[in-house]
């Protein structure tokens, strides 16, 4: 189970990397067919790479996010669930290892193009995330409500499932299916072009924190400093919001009778 | 039951409000990552932003728009259904306090970005809508005519759920299952690009009057007048094309047989 | 069942024309949000038009086009189905009288920006395509080919729902079920950005000839003229486009055991 | 049976080239409608031609790339399935004959602006792919990588609809039903936003190379040389990647109990 679990997270995680981390370089980097694509092509990739790797990694239920897997956890232990900590030990492990490994492979389908770029801020930004306006306080605070949107939504997808009975309410929606993981893509396109004007939206721990490490530690030619000192925001700011949506969810969502 | 829709309806609202003027906030105000992204992207935010609030707001229907509420109501009423005076007024009450909400976490989360732009006009922007071309009469008729698509495709897709018996024009769509809430999503998307030029497609009173009341309420930096003159355009035109949605649907709509 | 049908293409149509020649008026007029929006929101507003159009003609199985009823009954007729003349007759006529309102609609909700437009080819681009090298021959082509795609896929996707049986080929996709709007709607996006290069994709008589005739009675302030000498080339062609892919359809589609 | 796979394969290699190589038309040649539309609506555009083609040859099995023939098979070898040569080979014959057609065809559409356009460079590029910087190996290994996800991604979903008991891992998703082909045509939107920025994403040897032999044989205006030099890579990359797909995909990809 946890094997299956931890293969499941690393797969999905190291696509939604090479294809997330991949539309940046597209974009950003010099020479490529992208370069300039605008930021609606950045959130469509994303939203996309999201897409691909909720389903390869659906015998996991597709959480390839630690603030997923926070909210969902706590969404449960509202509901009485006993939380399983190896099960989140297990996830955010693999998590970060996918996420390394599909900023490498990044690294190596752009490796002319990293090669050829001027500007070493131009490769950070592919691997990792990185504010408009320097301001800590303020860039927690979009990255938290930006994921707070996120788990929300994802609590809410996961309430129809359990919308056996009729709906008290009226409404006839009960499951969402096999629509569930494009659902989730457009989710985060919605949050790209809505909330990531400020911070670039990480929304994911292990989004930001594995390519910074891959970063740190491959020989990009030309690379400058990896901006520790931003990196805990894209880690607590997400884990705030996942954290206030498992809290808040299962109080406030619809197919809860009050 | 109506604490439920209550909720429900505010819980939607202002994911529709934190994600729709969240677009426009990326897009207008200056610093961003998606500045000038475009008017494409402004509509391919507010459709998914009705994406995820339908979505959210489920259990009770996902109206998350009193001019939605209005025609499904006098939908009904053609049909010879009672309207149901008190559901309407929790809904219209849940809508308008989830939209100024929702504008309150935009402008938190756009903070920084906020207090750097110098035009007062992006910062309402942000928040209402404006005419291209300032013709109280034609911007009325623009609006109506966005709402009308709007409101008959919803009551297009409610005659569906109804079609139990073999459609007598040999059709073979008989509901639209879990898809409802992403073909309202593409609905709005048709119309903003469609019809949002002139006005910038309000298509919801709560929309524009929730977020515009917060405008004046919130101490943002540098804000100008909320344009009250122009307030009524989007809420009357709406109501104007929910209701002429409302009346025509049921005589003109597929599903009935002549 | 004939009652059934005239109104239910004619309000789909028109609502084809609202969203379509709609979303030209955006990109094209002056002073509009979406001025200079680009031609891939030109195809994405077309396709979602065609999303809705469909939709809301369930009942007649949203033809709206009479490229798509000229394909459909030839397609019928090789399988050893009669055709019903009056049946084609009554959507040849719903068709072009949803097309004119549909026409009018969009200029009453562009009213200010027609006034403010000083190109006349701006305004009658909003109404009817025209090629961007006038060769009628080659227009005829282009057209053609671009409808036959349309509705070799609409045909497509009726033979799925006669694969009621196992597929020999092993195949497992039997129905498009109520995704089958939405598939129609991402061909017309295809087709829009892949074969619209050169005459701008009428592929559909009614959509073309129908707003033209508007364009020539609506008394539009500074209107040039209706361009008649290139009108017969967006019904030729893809009445041409339909009946090919009739033809050839019922003989090389899949679905078909050779 | 090889009959019908045959001319399931045709038709729809042939419309996906005339939809991609399409789009690729109206955003490079000079005087179209869709000049200069981006490279995002080049993915668009490339994506949905996927979806046509996978549908129009659903029959079989909509494989429509010879890299997703090897792949799958492969994947069913691990399995401990035979593979079939003689469907492998009827599959190959029949995606390059319609890959060579549907370039005729696009080229027939786009015949006035083959005639204007100046740069016989920009008249390749409608056929076949070329790298931005000219690194044999490095344009082999993003090749690889970009159909590694593809092909992955395919045997993926092959997989759900093998999960007929539920999911060991808690997951819920258990077949993508109609939704196939259109998840298969965003995968294809995100590889070309994410990966093909450095090669142009071939990821089919079938898509370049039928096209490319095209461009040798018509009898185009002004057209240069064919590149023949590096036209093994976008057949080599690409097997190399549906093979170590094919290889891995069985052993790490979810549904599988470890």
């Amino acid at each position: 189970m946890l094997g299956t679990i931890f293969l499941s997270e690393l797969v999905g995680m190291a696509l939604l990397i090479i294809l997330g981390c991949g539309v940046v370089a597209n974009v950003a980097l010099s020479g490529t067919k992208g370069h300039n694509g605008g930021f609606l092509m950045v959130n469509i990739g994303w939203g996309l790479a999201v897409f691909v790797g909720v389903l390869t990694s659906a015998a996991s239920g597709g959480h390839i996010n630690p603030a997923v897997t926070l909210g969902l956890a706590v969404d449960g232990a509202m509901k009485g669930e006993a939380i399983d900590f190896a099960d989140m030990g297990v996830r955010f492990a693999a998590q970060m290892i996918g996420a390394i490994i599909g900023a490498i492979i990044v690294w190596a389908s752009y490796k002319t193009h990293f090669d050829d770029e001027p500007e070493a801020a131009n490769k950070l930004g592919v691997f990792a995330t990185g504010p408009q306006t320097r301001s800590f306080g303020w860039n927690v605070v979009t990255e938290a409500v930006a994921t707070f949107v996120l788990v929300l939504s994802v609590i809410s997808f996961k309430n129809f499932g359990a919308m056996t009975a009729p709906n008290p309410a009226g409404g006839e929606l009960t499951s969402l299916g096999n629509l569930a993981p494009l659902a989730v893509a457009l989710v985060v396109v919605a949050i790209g072009a809505s909330l990531g004007g400020p911070t670039g939206y990480a929304i994911n721990p292990a989004r930001d924190l594995g390519p910074r490490i891959a970063h740190a530690i491959l020989p990009i030619r030309g690379k400058g400093a990896s901006d520790w000192a931003y990196s805990w925001v894209p880690v607590v700011g997400p884990m705030i919001g996942g954290l206030v949506a498992g809290l808040v969810g299962a109080a406030f969502l619809p197919g809860i009778t009050l």
